[in-house]
């Protein structure tokens, strides 16, 4: 068996994971070349505040498009991470919006507040998905910056693609300096410095 | 084992196939309670000119989202009528988008040309996958068109939830003409009766 890399993004409906999933799946798969299943579900399982939209890329073709364990988590709200959680590998990462979820189930969890940085360094509340898949561009080796941004462009509607790029750059930019700062500390009030904006 | 119903929509990359997958699943995921997996794929095999979005529906929970054999193909082009035809069940229904598609592999085809139709009767082709997701629930027997409306004005861009409620409209009714008329014959130039739209 080849090489796998599965990821979960999750939150709440509105909050705009079937987007960052499709974009991350294309700047994996078609810029990168590698092989990638995205999928959706719904249905009773979903109930209770939590959604999912996932991401298993593979060196070979994927047979079974099912994540087993995960090697990231994206928790957007509270309910999502004490659902999924569990699915977790043992050294996964697990990537929280700490705007809304207060309570994560380890001390190496990565804390970043991309709803509330959304709303004050961006204006725009909604670009938080596009914030946090700047940092999961960060978190993991699949795909080049440029190849997310190109995807990115693709994908979201016409005349926000200047705010888009930005929320981007900024998720990228916390995520470093988070991972450079962390090693085990908590980051949740982890301050980004205005002149690295 | 449960009901299984596989659906795979087929086109080229600016088809918007992925909006469509998305609706179809939501409105039969969330409103009509049925387990859902919805998936894109990316890779080197999704080359030359066929991309594809895929629905499994359910009445239990699923454990393999990949498609084994489809109950419904739609193509909106000629490569993707040409790949996927060999994937669909021996009574699963073929619909094509006539106005790109010339060859089909069967005289039980169901051509509409949605393009075309999206052009002339809307003034506006890009709806095209909305007339086809129109004709879809038509075809098939899980989603009620209030579900599938539903589902659409939650996705599509705020100012053109007139001319894509009309889209759907459009392809239901020329559908349902469609299958009143066809029993067997060609029904590529199956003309609308204007009035009825």
């Amino acid at each position: 068996m080849g090489y796998r890399y599965e990821i979960r993004l999750s939150g709440s409906g509105g909050q705009g994971l079937i987007l960052i999933g499709i974009i991350l799946a294309e700047a994996i798969g078609l810029y990168e070349g590698l092989h990638v299943v995205q999928t959706q579900s719904y249905g009773p399982e979903a109930r209770g505040g939590a959604s999912k939209s996932e991401i298993v890329v593979s060196d070979e073709e994927i047979d079974y498009p099912k994540p087993q364990k995960l090697d990231l988590l994206l928790a957007m709200n509270q309910a999502s991470c004490d659902l999924y959680y569990r699915d977790l590998k043992e050294d996964g990462k697990l990537l929280v919006d700490a705007t809304f979820v207060s309570q994560v189930p380890t001390n190496r969890a990565i804390r970043i507040p991309f709803t509330k940085l959304a709303r004050e360094r961006l204006g725009r509340e909604i670009v938080a998905n596009i914030v946090a898949l700047g940092a999961i561009s960060e978190l993991i080796d699949l795909v080049s910056f440029k190849s997310l941004e190109w995807a990115l462009l693709g994908r979201v509607p016409k005349g926000t693609e200047e705010i888009n790029k930005k929320a981007l750059r900024l998720g990228r930019r916390v995520a470093k300096g988070a991972l450079k700062e962390m090693k085990g500390k908590e980051i949740e009030n982890y301050t980004i410095d205005e002149s690295s904006l």
